[in-house]
């Protein structure tokens, strides 16, 4: 039987629908690879890429020529641009701006082909710090008020190129989905005097059931009202609306988690294409502005979604979802595929 | 260069980026098609579907055989279904409701492949009556406070079963997006005193740079912030929130529009993987209650949202989204499609 749930964070409601068959489609397929010997983002092709942003050390190269673990580079082709003045224009009843903003690449290793499930967990670290030194960087230009930090793992998710990398896009306003986050967790605080997410936190350790994994500063669930098959949340413990926060000891303790939960995951749900995707408050220096609010408000988090289903036209006219495996469910096989990739790991 | 511009519906932004390569993807590719020796929708397994709930005569049936012409049956695998009680249910921080709705199937035609290019005119005709019946009807339970109606063409689109069919979603509350749009609708309304959607009509003939088609009773056009290359959004001149209200004379007219923009868009696209949308009023019934709005502050309408694109990461991240096409490019290119399909429709 179905049952209608309402997401506290967005406010908008999905549909738990197990009848609609297999919740778990167990057909594996090909990673869809963009070839090596053209490849713009490995290791001697430098040259080709715009003038580097950042750069982290080799690992442990086995390669003596390889030169770095993680680049950060300009789009080859931005959708936004910082070079260009910030006018904004009236039209009738329309609102326009010039493109202004920042298109950035993260090339997360330097090898080609590397599922998260395989990154070694200094790579983990070393992307998420790059992430952290982006974003902290891009909110020092305060036209920038929202930066947006996510990862295409395959086609169905959006890649075009195949070697892993991540993408940074900063816009000057807002996106839609972030205000609405914004408000609805402004409009708890104000309510509750109390953060949602750490409520959330409280609430899903002691139902357990929706719980995947827990470490010194972190917890991972499957949240109440999933929008998609396997969807994981991973919010940190301590309360923080800015990823930029976030200290190295931190950063070392999430890339354990996202190692062993993108394992579990392949395991699971036999290597599905996957986004990655980081929310976090808007630049400090606009929300003193527009969003006064403090610190305790809003929590930054990460957010993972499979992607073995395509979109219809419903959700594209509702915003509602139909999702086939309760998360109670996915769960428990995610917990179930934990103990097989590490013995030592519990969701307890 | 890139623009960013607001839909003045939703509130959301849109990045028009040009440089992101071929801005209309001149691949054609096969529709996906379900065989037809065993689909459940052909003439002949009528016995294999649920009961009938609504049925339209034939056309002018080549066979002798085949007696109808639309006809609307229960969805074998319902999302949701009326024969619940509906029970509300706070969890902690959580709601929770029983699966209360409906979930019906409208076969479109007889014929096993038909694309909506290829849809007679009385055949659209008895597609959007069926439709409208069906709402009037489940307006009727006033447990269900939104009807959504819905069309996937081809896979990309999210159709599991080609043979021509809608889709009727009821549910007991009113899905996200549509109620930004009336939020948003109402705002405006207070304001201005008009409706959003009339004075975006006025604009669009008024610029006519977006322009595609318009009729007796039907404007269609390219919106200023389309998300999507070629997205068209079509809108009646009568000012009405609720489709159940359209009469048969304003569906000879809307089925001959959507006949001609179905015709151009495959001309101009190469047979895109297509959503068609219904967009209407929540069950007047509800709407006296929670929505206190006058007939005027909102007009049903219809968008067509042509699947060419895969979202990725930052869409889901951020509900914005990168379109490659300007507007107003596509809606050139429709009209020159249009004037190829039929010399005799201009958009003046």
């Amino acid at each position: 039987m179905s049952d209608l749930r309402r997401d506290p964070v967005s406010g908008s409601w999905v549909v738990i629908s197990p009848e609609q068959g297999p919740s778990v489609k167990l057909e594996r397929f090909e990673r869809y690879q963009t070839p090596e010997n053209e490849c713009p983002f490995c290791p001697g092709r430098e040259s080709d890429t715009g003038p580097e942003i950042l750069y982290s050390p080799p690992l442990k190269a086995k390669k003596k020529e390889i030169k770095w673990g993680v680049r950060v580079i300009p789009n080859r082709v931005p959708v936004l641009r910082t070079d260009l003045a910030l006018e904004r224009e009236g039209m009738g009843m329309f609102d326009r701006m010039t493109g202004v903003g920042a298109h950035e690449i993260v090339i997360d290793s330097p090898e080609h082909s590397l599922d998260l499930k395989d990154f070694p967990i200094d790579q983990f670290a070393q992307m998420l710090q790059a992430w952290r030194e982006r974003l902290v960087d891009l909110h020092r230009d305060s036209r920038l008020r929202y930066v947006s930090i996510f990862k295409n793992q395959g086609r169905r998710a959006g890649a075009r190129i195949s070697h892993p990398h991540s993408q940074i896009i900063a816009t000057p306003m807002i996106p839609i989905t972030i205000r609405d986050e914004l408000e609805s967790a402004r409009g708890y605080f104000k309510y509750k005097e109390r953060c949602l997410f750490m409520d959330l936190i409280g609430q899903e350790l002691e139902a357990e059931t929706r719980l995947v994994l827990q470490s010194r500063g972190f917890v991972v669930f499957c949240p109440f009202a999933s929008r998609f098959p396997f969807e994981m949340w991973v919010l940190p413990r301590r309360q923080s609306c800015n990823y930029g926060t976030v200290v190295d000891e931190e950063i070392q303790d999430l890339a354990e988690v996202l190692s062993a939960v993108s394992k579990a995951l392949a395991l699971s749900l036999l290597d599905p294409d996957l986004n990655l995707i980081l929310k976090t408050a808007p630049n400090p220096d606009q929300r003193r502005r527009q969003w006064m609010t403090l610190e305790d408000d809003f929590l930054w988090h990460l957010e993972i979604i499979p992607r073995i289903f395509r979109p219809c036209g419903y959700e594209a006219a509702t915003g509602m979802y139909v999702n086939p495996t309760p998360p109670e469910e996915a769960a428990a096989s995610l917990r179930e595929s934990l103990s097989r990739v590490d013995g030592r790991r519990g969701h307890g």
